[in-house]
């Protein structure tokens, strides 16, 4: 019997690496517009290659990006390339569809709710807050807030002692096999992944350790291994 | 006979500190109605004693605030700040009435136009791209790009040399009498205070040393003195 219900942030509940492309391709266009030496593919790719490289709370992705292709930092390109990414989050910040309906349906019925993510604490705050869901979440766990990330058993162990719950009542829902479902799995949780394709591989080891993978296509899913 | 006029930023051509001032008491208000344990009037109080022991660049106010009146930080707090301050800030982004007018006007008589600003030059830049006025100005001089801040002569020489003119023929327009206007005569040039009240003494002073000192009003002011 379920009691608790975890979920993932980035790519779970809100769509973080689609939203984040488009604002870099916005924010790449606007800085091609104001002198910015490329193509705007050209600079969208090795955009990429710096997130790649430094990471995706790195704060000089674009100053990096204008030495690179102008050889020199220019003030006014980076700061068209921030405004432009931050208005096009903005602006385009949203929940998944069915994100709504599965928190709003698990409130209903009296589930624990949490929610554990990799990341910067008020960062990861901040979209909760924007995206206006805050309220549905019992506890939030940050990996900076607690010291530990995701697939670290401990994590999730702090989570499930915050809400007063143990492994065998939780499930987790994520999109990572690696942190997210790895991570449940070895903390003795159930675990369900989403928006993401696993391999056959993937598949054998978790039926095997003998919890429930499935893809979230709509709320049915859910309810059907609560 | 002058060829360039140098313009301060903050609280010259942007009214920065009746901006700031709102867009904190906007985020205080909503710090409060989050769960900050204080009236909002105790916590602008408490937030503007942090800004002046930390300077308004530091990037931690709200959370200091958190914990000085909550006993700890509180994310949830903390975020509605900073989502509230952001915000209002660009909600009332614009420029002083007079400067579009003066900025046009200087363009339209071929004077050189340069800005020299005590401050961190992405954030500068920032503000002259989301007001719109970057095009009027011939060169942007910022203290964190060269190294040196007004009042010392030196950030004027820089800013007059990168715009090949002299100090007999150039003007500094700004509101701080210890730094716009007692490092441009130092550094020779005319200058002129505005949204400012100087003293007596401050006065005297000034007209020693036989420059020009002006409320400005409306274009009138500055036209007579060019």
């Amino acid at each position: 019997m379920i009691q608790a219900v975890f979920f993932d942030m980035d790519d779970t509940i809100y769509d973080t690496s689609g939203f984040a492309a488009i604002a870099r391709r916005a924010a790449v266009k606007s800085m091609v517009h104001n002198g910015l030496k490329c193509s705007e593919d050209e600079g969208y790719e090795c955009l990429m290659e710096i997130v790649k490289e430094k990471g995706s709370n790195y704060d000089k992705h674009f100053n990096i990006l204008t030495e690179r292709i102008n050889g020199e930092e220019d003030p006014l390109i980076i700061v068209n390339g921030i405004i432009t990414y931050h208005n096009t989050k903005f602006a385009m910040l949203k929940l998944e569809p069915e994100s709504f309906s599965i928190l709003l349906y698990l409130k209903s019925k009296n589930y624990k709710v949490g929610l554990i993510t990799n990341g910067k604490k008020l960062k990861q705050w901040e979209k909760l807050v924007r995206l206006g869901v805050y309220p549905f979440f019992d506890d939030v766990v940050t990996s900076e807030d607690v010291g530990i990330e995701k697939p670290d058993v401990e994590i999730f162990k702090i989570a499930m002692d915050r809400l007063n719950v143990t492994a065998d009542t939780s499930i987790m829902i994520g999109n990572n096999f690696d942190t997210d479902i790895i991570g449940a799995c070895n903390a003795g949780m159930q675990s369900m992944i989403i928006n993401s394709d696993i391999t056959d591989e993937q598949q054998e080891l978790l039926d095997k350790r003998g919890y429930t993978v499935k893809k979230l296509n709509n709320l049915i899913d859910l309810m059907k291994i609560l």
